[in-house]
Formats: structure tokens, sequence, C-alpha cells
């Protein structure tokens, strides 16, 4: 079986997730796509992790596209990718897990105030403020696959009140759910449907005070809005791992607001250990004719 | 049943703890020191937060002094404090919550990076390092109290990997667990048998790149040594909620090293709503001849 690699990850990354291919599915022949191409095109399936543009123009015979990241928006934006091959994305419980343990620091750290703590240190102020119970905070989850279900399951055991949103529930269950959340965190996939969701009037229907958790995609988020909801103090704070453009330039207003918490798209990432294996299973299941997991819709966009 | 409470708290602190102690208990008689005094100086009781020393002078009748904090090193440090009296404090399952939260936070935050990120945020730095999975993280948890117990529980099921200890399990246990934490979490009661145990012998037998957190009392770290073990670059971050003195001094260099983290003793505050009903049952239990809870053990200190 001949298969295509091809990242746009830095060398670092890219090797490590070739030799962790390479040790979970040995008996392929793993190529990337100019040596592919330079052997006539053929290739039994590609599997890509920030591919550049075109990366599999002149490849023949592919029967799976293997996306090695959970989020498929930035593949089905890219004009050159084969529309009849069958396109699969990455659902890694280890970078579940690692979700999870983002959202859970963001909430405790919104919670229990831990970035005014940070700020009051710089002004070397000791001053504390009142404790809330965990059973007094509202988070709104939007987003109940994988990734929602594993950080609905890590707060829950805190105390914490939950809400979970997803967009079939349609937009009168969000307008309840917003109008007690103090913090919204986002991990909806990014669809037309989605684009541009957290927007003036969204931040307008959660209570003065709320915080937003932004782990999905940039695009969900209205910049401006989001800035001028954090700047009339109707917003308290925002926690943003995805931004309309990364890396986020250095000129961005987020950097420099007190109210903003910049993450380098860190929240989670895909583990090369477990998702090879899984990525390997996958390929087999290709070769020998069995069901793919993780396969994509590419009308719903994930 | 005559009850002085006193408190070297703020006044907001002092009467939402006065306002809660009366509707857990209001068949009593609540008074302050003075009014006691001048009233012949009987009390069957004192419910004491931060006295000021000498508070409780001139009282005769005690049958009880009650803490409302879970640590009463301070209590035991001032030598007019009764000796003869039975003192408890205060083991509030909320204070457990919140002790747990907070070490939730400092792991999560020393784990997956999040304070180096705030360095890059403020220098408009966008570089994500390599994620480890929690079951690569050894955290060794010092002291097996309810506050121990309830980090335990609230680390485990992330996968972190997990030692505990405590005085009597002795040096050599101590030492098997030290070679191997990344992050060590202190939460002993301060007595004289642990004052000072965080200092230069404790911090070498940590792994190079490891992590303070300390919850408990001040007392317990000899600062000039863990100043020299992070400057050497052996230590790689504090967290501390609790120091020597309180507030900590402006000049103090742990408010301006960018590898310290600085609480201003908020990890876990007494809730009085769920304190309050606590001390009543305790205070009925005093009344109706039945056993109290949450004696200390003068000679143990805690």
């Amino acid at each position: 079986m001949k298969i295509v690699f091809t990242s746009g990850l830095d060398a670092t990354h890219s090797d490590g997730w070739r030799q962790a291919l390479h040790a979970a599915l040995p008996e392929a022949q793993w190529l990337n796509p100019e040596d592919a191409r330079s052997q006539g095109g053929h290739a039994d399936a590609a599997v890509v992790a920030n591919p550049p543009p075109g990366s599999l123009a002149g490849l023949h015979g592919l029967r799976l596209i293997q996306g090695l990241w959970a989020g498929v928006d930035r593949l089905l934006a890219d004009p050159t990718l084969p529309t009849d091959v069958p396109l699969a994305r990455m659902v890694d419980p280890a970078m579940s897990d690692a979700m999870a343990e983002t959202a859970l620091w963001a909430v405790l750290s919104l919670h229990r105030g831990f970035f005014v703590y940070a700020q009051r240190q710089a002004k070397q102020q000791w001053r504390a403020h009142l404790q809330r119970r965990a059973d007094e905070v509202q988070v709104l989850i939007l987003g109940t696959g994988s990734m929602g279900q594993a950080v609905f399951d890590r707060l829950a055991p805190l105390g914490y009140r939950l809400h979970s949103w997803r967009r079939s529930d349609g937009p009168h269950a969000l307008a309840l759910a917003q109008a007690q959340a103090h913090i919204t965190i986002n991990l909806l996939p990014l669809t037309p449907a989605t684009e541009a969701l957290l927007n003036a009037p969204f931040f307008n229907a959660l209570p003065k005070g709320a915080s937003l958790v932004n782990l999905a995609r940039g695009a969900h988020v209205v910049d401006t809005d989001l800035l001028a909801a954090l700047n009339s103090g109707h917003l308290r704070h925002a926690v943003l791992d995805v931004f309309h453009e990364e890396p986020l330039s250095t000129a961005h207003p987020y950097w420099r607001h007190p109210q903003v918490t910049v993450l380098p798209h860190m929240a989670a990432q895909t583990d090369p250990r477990s998702a090879a294996v899984l990525v390997a299973a996958n390929l087999r299941a290709l070769r020998d004719g069995l069901p793919l997991q993780y396969l994509v819709d590419r009308a719903r966009g994930y």
C-alpha cells in the first residue's frame, strides 16, 4: 500500500509525525507527494497535516484522505482537494483529554479569578476577592461532539452547572442557556452555519460580566464585536486559542488587551503517539475493505 | 448559651460571618468580647477568626474555642490563648473543594505551561510547546488530611501520577517520591516538625525543572533557598499562596520574580454559608454534652 504523507508543519513536528506513522504502519510504503508523482502519481491514501494547498495535485488512485486534526474546515476550503475521495478527520482520545484540560483550566481561572490575581501580582497588590462555589457558576458548552462531551465530563464532577448546546437544539434553547451563562466554551465545528455565531447579538444575550472561552476556530468570532463587548464592560474576559489568521499578527489588539488571554492554538494538539495508531487502523481497514472511521460529511462540514 | 465571636477580619468579612453564625444558631446569645467582659466575663464558647492576640483575656467559663480556619498554628502561637480549653478547627467540605480547585488549577497551569504562555503573550510571541499527557506528570502531595485527600481525589481522574506523603511515612518514602516529582503540592499542617521542610535539601532532591505549589503555610518554606533553587534553574516555577508575613511586603522579591506566581492567601477560604452550619452543630453538641468534632491535638499541632 502506497501512502502519501504531506504536512505544512515545521520540520520537528513533521518528522515526529513521520516517525510515528512509519512505526504504526511499517508494512506501508510511505512517500512524500513529490516522490509519488515521480513514480507515476499512484497512491492509495494520503495522510495530511496542514497540507500546503495543491499538495495532492497530480496524484491518482486515492481512496482515502486522512486528516490528523479534529477540524477539517481548512481542508474543505482548499479548492484543489479531490472532492470524490472520502475524507476522514482525527478523533483521538488523547486530544479530547488535552482539550478538556485546557477548558478546565480556563473555567477554574475565570471562576476563581486567577487572571485578576496575575494582574494584581504585577502591581504588588495583595487582595483576595470573595470565593464563589462551583455550583454558583453556570457554564454553557457549545458543541456536543467528542470534544464537547469530554469537556462536559471533566467539568461535571467539580459541581459546575452545565448546559450543552448544539446547532440542532435551535435558537430558543440557546437563548435560554445564554441568559444564565457565566462562562461560554465554544467547541463547535466551523461550518457556514456556525461561522460568526459569536457576534454582538450573542454577547448581548449573555449576562453582564460573562466570559468567553474559544477553543474551536477563530472564524466563529466577530473580533470587533468581541472587543466592543469587552471594552463596554459587558463581557469580563475572553480566553482565545484560535484566530482568523494564525499566527496572530503582533499588531492585533487581542495581544495587549488586559481582558484577553491569547493562546497559540495549543488547547489540544493531536498526539502522534496515540493518533498514529488510529490512523494505521483506518488505513488497514481501507486495505482490507472494512468500514472506515471518522469519515466527514462534506455537506455538514464535519 | 453565651458565645463570644471575635475576628481580626475586615468589617465586610466579619459581618458576613456574624450574620451566618446568628442565622445558623439563633438560640444562642452572641457577644463580642468587650460586651461579654462588661457583663461579668462569662461565656460558654468562643468562635474565633484571626482573633487579635489577647481577644479572649478576661473571659471565664469557656468550654470550647472554635476556630474558623483549617490551620490553628497562629492560634497556638498566641500565648494568651487559654491552654485548658478544648480547641476545634474547621473542616469544611466547601473549603476542601476550594483547595482542590486551586491545586488543580496550579497543576494544569504547570503541566500545560500556561504561566509560560502568559509571558509569551506579554511579548506578542506565538509559540506552542510540545504537549505532554497527564500520565507523564508525577505529582507529589504533601499531607493526607482532608485537604490532601480532596486534592488527590480531584487530580486522580485526570490521569496524573500521584504520590501522597505524610510525616509518619518517614524520610525514605519522601526521598523516593521526591526523585520523581515534577510538581510538589504542600498541604501539610504547620508544626515544629514540618516548619522549614521545604528547604535547599528538599529542593535538591527534586528533579531538574520541578515546580512547587505551596498552599499550606509560608513557614514551611525557606524563602532564600526557594529563590536560589529558582534562580539556579533547578526549579522551574513556584505557586505560592502563603508567606512568612502576610500581606506579603511589596518589596519582597517573590512579587516580581518571573518564575513565581503570588496569590493573596485565597486558595481556600472557609465559606460562611457551609461552615456556620458546622460551627452551630459543634456548639449544640457542646450544649447537649455530646462529642465535639474537629478537636485539635495541641501536642501534634493539628
